[in-house]
């Protein structure tokens, strides 16, 4: 059984936004067998619509395809498609009702153009968009489905969590396709290509490897493309192999961020963090605060970006600061010990560094960033030079002050 | 002249990674006039490769490839494009020796397989990657021409900016496109619609209006694809109409995103922030310090995710959080003026909510979120309700904050 994804939409193909719907589906649609091969962005036309549907039903069993239902005038998938399916459009006065009463009560105005969106293709199945006004419908050709979704991520999101993946998963989920996972750290990709060849050489054809590098760390995903049970126990047994080799360097086996890594780790410790952030800005909080249910663990975060936070707040002395600058390993133990004190936590993060584009010297080039972490023992501290831009920049410090806690809570829980 | 891009890599497919590099080269080809009417994702496969390469090769005159060019075994671009374009593999040892000293700068052992990087197709013009071992190659066909691009963002993006991109603005870049923004708030998509009905459709063919929807604002985009003056005459003619009818909801008519425009406002002011983040926990901050040259304006930040940070560090009192709750606007208010006071900025912005999925109650359901911006004479409160999921109540609510105090930075400049 195989998808493909459409993403319909100019804003899409002028690189104003970036498409994470088809991501979000295609994630989900594997966890029930069912592979995505294509991926295709077209724009509002009506001619490249059909063409690329077209084209996607060759090979797919299952389209999906998101954007384009909004009820202004630029948005014509519903049109497109009613017109490729043959259907008329009905007026469906229970999904009128819902949107008036909806949109009475997050108060905006009910317009002409929302009217449209209570129009229904007859040929087609319905599945309800509780939080907004666009539908989701489901049409059938030649023993194939499309489904017509909103583009608008969170709308997009909450019908396909609510309603679609359910009944997906009652009537096409299958047991074709097993994916393993390993995070690791402490080694580049190349370095692990070399290190793990003759077994990667020894695999059978129905296992896959694949390496994908992340600032920091990379994700080594094993896919398994068969039905049979004796070829998901040889899976299991490379699994095994690969695991022994490399064993010093793996953190985690799940398909899992480093932020929720970290705060499973921290739950199991019933333990506390908080962050004193300079160059990262905010964006270990931010990572950290992204988890559900982090208020467990995260106290809070004080963003010490100018240098009188840093004396002020942080109690970091002016004498050290003076010294040796605020992009430095004295500063950046001094900012993770303070803000350990002063929100009463029991491990903290913090990050020092010239993230760029400007701010560079001689002696700290951009991508200069150092990292400390505190524990109820010891300070860690350590200096880097990372090369890059700054987004780059600051999401490499992030995840490399996360990491490091991470190594740190999984050798205390191997040492005792 | 028309652009299609092609992504290579099963981590798209199976929603592992989401697609970022489209999206940038799409919006610098249509700053200089090339327009991108397809974009592809299709998996490591041989023969995906050249089906998706054909049918992309149908359409445009130029094809962008990223992907599939690390070192390691799962990656195939480099050999599936030489036997597509009939080509030699020949041994670059320029790029060798590049290769091994850079590897050696950074401390990271040249492997066999980084040897293979520096093999190159003998009918390519090559690109230099000047921060990793992957090059950009340019293959050419039927007049049509075709770049291969590495994956990982940060180095594409390296590549682009210092190689390809002057390549393209000198050689290919035409007058053929061009688009007028507007930033709005303040009002729903349909509203909008509603309201600029019939200026839209006095339109002519050649311009085209698109809405693009945000947490929080919304972006207006009128296209005029033309290459006729007078065409750009009346472009700007109804983009002035436009103007007209929505003024009061215009808070820029740049392309640019929120913390950007707040960040231009705050230098022009000569002004600083702080901001308190309790349920937004340090997303705020950490998009304002995304903008480079944000250490001008922005001084840190307060991540208070516990009480007792909002008590301690913020010195919001204990019988108000008693009284009223974190989230209420009377704490958010105190935690708003207490970071401002502690950071001693001119303005700050604080937020208190629940971002879910747990937490709320009847009387403050998932998605209440109260907000409050502090000016050196006022301090503005309020109080919402989103109804979404977590992630997208923490950015609606950063947005909100956000778009607050920038609506109070312009209405005081009208005010002078």
């Amino acid at each position: 059984m195989k998808a493909n994804i459409i993403t319909i939409g100019d804003e899409i193909l002028i690189g104003q936004i970036i498409d994470t719907n088809s991501g979000y589906i295609a994630k989900n649609l594997n966890s029930i067998g069912i592979a995505v091969d294509k991926m295709f962005s077209c724009s509002d036309e009506k001619a490249e619509i059909i063409e690329t549907l077209d084209f996607a039903l060759k090979h797919a069993d299952i389209v999906f395809i998101t954007g384009g239902l909004c009820p202004t005038n630029d948005d014509i998938t519903k049109t497109t498609l009613c017109e490729y399916f043959n259907s008329n459009l009905i007026l469906d006065s229970q999904i009128l009702d819902f949107i008036k009463k909806r949109y009475d009560s997050i108060g905006v105005n009910f317009t002409e153009n929302n009217q449209n969106q209570a129009l229904i293709p007859d040929n087609a199945k319905i599945f309800k968009n509780e939080i907004g006004s666009a539908q989701c419908m489901m049409f059938s050709k030649d023993k194939k489905i499309i489904f017509s979704l909103p583009g608008v991520p969170v709308e997009m999101i909450h019908i396909f969590d609510n309603e679609l993946f359910p009944y997906l998963k009652e009537n096409y989920s299958n047991d074709s396709i097993k994916f393993k996972n390993l995070l690791i750290v402490d080694i580049s990709e190349s370095a692990l290509a070399e290190k793990i060849k003759n077994w990667e050489n020894s695999l059978p054809e129905f296992l896959k490897v694949a390496y994908l590098p992340s600032y920091g760390y990379l994700k080594l995903r094993i896919s398994c493309y068969n039905t049979d049970k004796k070829n998901y126990e040889i899976l299991e047994n490379k699994f095994n192999e690969v695991k022994e080799i490399i064993s010093d360097k793996i953190i985690s086996e799940e398909d899992i961020s480093i932020e929720e890594l970290l705060g499973k780790l921290l739950k199991e410790e019933n333990a506390t963090i908080s962050t004193a952030e300079s160059c990262t800005g905010g964006k270990i909080a931010s990572m950290l605060t992204s988890v559900p249910g982090s208020s467990e663990y995260f106290k809070g975060s004080v963003v010490a970006y100018d240098n009188e936070v840093k004396t002020n707040v942080l109690n970091v002395d002016e004498e050290c600061l003076k010294k040796y600058g605020a992009v430095s390993l004295d500063t950046v133990e001094k900012m993770a010990v303070g803000v350990k004190n002063l929100l009463k936590t029991d491990f903290s993060i913090a990050t020092s560094g010239i993230a760029g584009p400007t701010g560079g010297t001689s002696e700290k080039p951009v991508g200069t960033v150092c990292i400390s972490v505190a524990t109820k023992e010891n300070v860690y501290i350590g200096k880097f030079f990372f090369n890059s831009n700054r987004t780059a920049n600051i999401l490499r410090a992030a995840n490399l002050g996360i990491i490091k806690l991470i190594k740190i809570l999984i050798y205390e829980k191997i040492k005792r």
